[in-house]
């Protein structure tokens, strides 16, 4: 099966999905009131040219040659994620991170095999999903040495469902909808829906540990984890035994889980899957400012309520996405079950936003319909969120800086942290911009703690785009850092996150790290340059 | 402050709270019914005489002789932890695991100095928190080496309480009830009861990932811990940041989280805290069989109601423990919240019940007093859960075998699981004992699985107890393995599991552990013959 789509090798998504050009010339009128001294020239990407990838330094063994592609287009379309980085390099045709060959393996003994050949001939090998990474995930060391992209799409069966237990066997080649699909004949889902929902690959999300659709509870794939497989290029087949709870020594899982390719290629897991939604309320509350909001969030958040959406606007980001006046946060709140009607619960938790400030002159809307905006490809909320990232290749074709990075931090540091990350990034956009818009939103909310997450808009110039946004993020990164936040809540470390994550993390664990990294692959192929 | 009972250096808890001796009298009388053939001979337990421990092998330096203790009270007390094992030796005046030196540091560079002192001159250290490990956690390799147990219980105190994030950093060596002392003045609780609360430390649930009081959503300490600072031989500190969730690569924390004190030395940690219970209700429902029941815990862990309390009896442990008739099994539901009433709730899950086969006539009870039965020293349930081990000394001092073990399994393996455990034990037991009773409960529910937990009594011969429950021990091992559980669910992995837990973990997982405790540890001193 597999999609019948095709990849766009130099934005994001699929070819042909992008933004109408009246819909871009649209924003750029948009942009150009806002920030009028922009130069907003619309340009186009560079043209895939042969000449300006690397010759390929490898030859695959004959056994492997059907499974190994070595064309242009191959090659761009796994040299990099789809960060702002990535997407300004691919744009302007700098595809020096192109692998030298993309292998696809159809089996778990393919797979196998081509890591062997990395292993034995000491050629980097980049395991890669749905190519998302917007941290640097799946960009190889090409400039040093031969690459191998070991693409695991066309795995992507569902190979076993148990019913009883409520979860399912599936190849880590498998994207959101590719599982979902298979999933629906036994009226089951795994309600995982990231940004990336349409592209990235179960494994992937493990790899990263992947934040989805819940804001609280299930925030993370890390709760949806059964068991593992992966291939490691030293010591086997790493295979946890399916259970529900264990107390048998450190979570062999939680060791894969964000271990980002470095230690094992995962092919396939058991995830804990959900029953369809019946019942579902909704509201959406204003509040005077953000974190008069980020209260509220607070208080559901330690409720025991558990809402399934829980999103806090700020000011800005609710006029630009939720239609508001620019004057009030906006709190999306919404909860769901499949097995009791959730109105009781959905008047406590509306009753606790009123208390602490919020309005809401339109009150709970229900619906017991069974249809899921998250399913549903008619939904407006999906069609934007989904489409988000398309909006953000026009942007970057006219020349403006547009990316978004995110933290998590306990309840107590929270005003200071979004107080320190804006005002740096403000300073560092008025200095390296001469402007530009930051915006919060609160996606993720623990009993603890809340997950902001940030949006930057600026104005450029023409050839120094990564430079000006690497300004830009060091200063994020360090007001992140030095307020007590996390360098990520769901977007992996990859290579653009290490300076910070090295000094996020306990030393004595990057020993322990890089020790287990060294036994399990002694000659340092997989994922060179990521985690360790 | 600390506590001002005495521990009892050869059973279970603190001297003089045991059984009286009419209390064991009539418990006497009640086996002999149900065993007539059995000896059931009183035994008083062998003195502690300095004569029958090892001379002390190591002299601590100097500056540690202050927190060093070699008499022989002091040894005897660290040299096992309370198994039935460790109780049948202990009873028997076998002291052979004593530790040459027991430390009992009262600040982390203490501790520090300690663990220096052992790694300097390769002297095995023992970190020990309240010693209740039922799995030779705490029992050092005293026949091929020095071993200094590391005590930590002087390190007992909550040292700051956010109120905003509901969290607390606490010392690593403060038990259940130092620990909850100190929290109610913020109104504040952990709400974590296992069997051990009033000995156990915070330390050792880390270090063990110890199963608590929910029966749902947070049944490990994993779930409560939000960092932990440990100490290194060869790497320093080991300090997370306080964060409610992060996707930075794999989960420091989730590596420490059951490492047995193999890689390094928990100090204090930071863990998530509740609001106190405003609202209760329960309820006890009648099932069938066993199965029956089981089917109705997994419907709750499948509804999303997250029951606190959802523990099933089999009809012997009905009738044993819940004043059952033995023809029933019977389910023990309470719901509970800080927040709002559960009155709607707790009726959607005993309808949940009813519609399976349960029946209540009962009815719920609701409670809003704020008088918590788990923490309410009068509540006799409190009283028969927090006194159950000293049952087991009385059934050690009258030649009876007397243990339990505990799995995890999902769901579609749970009748099988069920039936092939209790099989092989009544095997074992008719083979080994000429008889013998295996039960069976449900502690803990997962929406894919459940924790099913056995007791089982037998009479034994005096003198080779231990050798008739090893083998019994591994008649039941071997099926819980063979039917896809866990060795352990919530009793770590110690000495005693290491045979099917090294078959239970993937091979490359063990490899990294290894390569992990060698960089941390080279010498090869903490916890010896632990996991690795």
């Amino acid at each position: 099966m597999g999609e019948q789509r095709t990849r766009s090798a130099q934005t994001w998504g699929f070819a042909g999905e992008g933004l109408r050009e009246d819909e871009v010339e649209g924003i750029r009128a948009v942009l150009a009131q806002r920030f009028p001294d922009a130069a907003l020239e619309l340009r186009r990407a560079a043209p895939i040219d042969e000449a300006a990838l690397r010759p390929v330094r490898v030859r695959p063994p004959d056994a492997l040659a059907g499974i190994c592609a070595t064309d242009p287009d191959s090659r761009v379309l796994h040299a990099l994620g789809r960060s702002y980085r990535d997407l300004v390099r691919l744009f302007a045709g700098d595809f020096s991170s192109a692998p030298d060959v993309v292998a696809t393996p159809r089996t778990e003994a393919e797979a196998a095999a081509v890591l062997e050949w990395c292993s034995d001939a000491g050629i980097a090998c980049v395991p890669f999903g749905g190519g998302t990474s917007v941290v640097g995930g799946v960009e190889g060391p090409a400039a040093e040495r031969p690459v191998v992209t070991l693409q695991l799409r066309a795995m992507d069966r569902v190979l076993e469902v148990d019913r009883v237990s409520r979860a399912a066997r599936i190849q880590a080649g498998a994207s959101g909808p590719v599982l979902e699909e298979q999933l629906r004949a036994q009226d089951l889902t795994m309600r995982f829906f990231p940004q990336s929902f349409e592209l990235a690959t179960l494994g992937g999300w493990i790899a990263t540990r992947a934040g989805g659709h819940y804001a609280t509870k299930l925030t993370h794939i890390d709760d949806l984890v059964e068991s593992v497989r992966a291939l490691t290029p030293a010591a086997g087949v790493w295979e946890s035994r399916r259970l529900p709870g264990s107390g048998a020594g450190p979570s062999p899982d939680r060791m894969l889980l964000g271990s980002e390719g470095t230690l094992g290629v995962i092919t396939e897991a058991w995830v804990r899957l959900q029953d369809r939604p019946r019942w579902r309320a909704s509201a959406s509350v204003r509040f005077p400012d953000f974190l008069r909001g980020a209260e509220a969030v607070r208080a559901l958040a330690q409720s025991g309520l558990d809402p399934a959406n829980c999103r806090l606007l700020d000011p800005h980001e609710a006029e630009i996405f939720g239609g508001g006046d620019g004057q009030s946060a906006l709190l999306v709140l919404g909860l769901e079950s499949a097995h009791q009607p959730v109105e009781q619960d959905a008047h406590t938790a509306l009753d606790i936003c009123l208390g602490l400030g919020g309005q809401c002159p339109e009150g709970l809307r229900h619906r017991t319909d069974g249809v899921d905006e998250a399913e549903d490809p008619a939904s407006t909320w999906r069609q934007n969120f989904l489409r988000a990232p398309y909006l953000r290749d026009a942007l970057v074709a006219v020349g403006m800086i547009t990316e978004t990075f995110e933290t998590a931090v306990t309840w107590d540091r929270l005003p200071e942290l979004h107080s320190a990350v804006m005002g740096a990034v403000q300073k560092a956009l008025a200095e390296i911009c001469g402007g530009g818009v930051v915006t919060c939103r609160i996606t993720h909310a623990y009993p603890d703690g809340a997950a902001p997450y940030f949006t930057v808009i600026a104005p450029s110039r023409h050839g120094s785009q990564i430079a000006m946004w690497d300004e830009i993020k060091a200063a994020a990164s360090e007001a992140l850092l030095a307020s007590g936040g996390t360098i990520t809540h769901h977007h992996a470390v990859g290579r653009d996150h290490r300076p910070w994550y090295d000094r996020q993390r306990p030393e004595p664990f990057a020993v322990a790290l890089r020790a287990a990294k060294s036994a399990l692959d002694p000659s340092g192929v997989l994922n060179p340059g990521v985690l360790v």
